[in-house]
């Protein structure tokens, strides 16, 4: 049971946006900048993929569905692709770039401390510029909010995974503040 | 030396603002809201030594500076104060509400999980409403992300601590969106 009420029924971040519409909007705002409408090296799915992998990383169900179902519907690979890099970060058929990436992500993900100099030395390596890294730790960082606001309400996760397809849709072609 | 160029010279989160106004905007936005102009039954200090503790919790010493000076210039026991819920937060002259919330705060800083029904049930005990309860969640939540921000790119500290009292002053003055 949340912790707080939620009186919509929804689940995740839908219940507590649709119960708190005052600090719904600049959230939307931000993951369609971040994730979407901002300008990035990194594609849509690309972003979302980081936005999953984080998820996964803070054990956070309904923000790693979600983002799992919205990295799938904008990536070559699709779903297969998606539980690749849940599954095992080093062995996922992605690029050596996305790769760096997704550990530097991680590091994130793990505590408030500058990115390791081997991480940032890896992704560099792999021709990273100051856009990739600082969109990558800002992605991260964002999903370290995100998930705990869900997780740490205690928020419910979708009876049916079905949800997550829905939602996908929704975003993808009318993005997130269409969705919200 | 941060990890991507700041051509500005600021630091922490200004020169990170000053470097990518695309992303600054929101960011800023977000601030404002959850700290200052958004509908909460906390003050604005309060919600600013919120801000500080987790800050001071993640060890990142921009954001602690920063929110300390902008709590300590909104609450009557001012730096003192502040500098007593730093150093202890079950010693510091707080009230019994105000003290089960910083726990609460804890609670999330330390990790994407529910926070506990221990947590809840004291703060709920000292009158804490589902408003109060959920801003203090999404106000730890977002001080995750600004601090993996600041320190996860590696920005510097400002040279002198004069900074923090002069970024006080226009935030407390004039507000999040014009002190970028």
């Amino acid at each position: 049971m949340p912790h707080i009420e939620i009186t919509n029924g929804l689940p995740g971040i839908s219940g507590l946006f649709a119960q708190r519409p005052d600090t719904a909007g600049v959230l939307s705002q931000l993951a369609e900048t971040l994730l979407r409408s901002g300008p990035s090296p990194l594609s849509r799915g690309e972003r979302e993929l980081i936005a999953a992998y984080v998820s996964h990383l803070n054990r956070t169900e309904f923000c790693a569905g979600s983002h799992s179902a919205f990295a799938a519907a904008q990536l070559d690979g699709g779903t297969e692709l998606v539980a690749a890099v849940l599954a095992d970060v080093d062995a996922a058929p992605v690029t050596p770039l996305l790769r760096t990436l997704l550990k530097v992500a991680g590091e994130v993900q793990a505590k408030a401390a500058p990115v390791s100099a081997a991480a940032i030395a890896a992704a560099r390596a792999e021709g990273a510029t100051d856009a990739h890294i600082h969109d990558t730790v800002l992605i991260a960082a964002a999903f370290a909010m995100f998930n705990r606001y869900v997780n740490g309400l205690a928020t419910e996760v979708p009876a049916d995974g079905a949800f997550y397809d829905a939602a996908a849709e929704l975003v993808v072609n009318r993005g997130y503040e269409a969705a919200r």
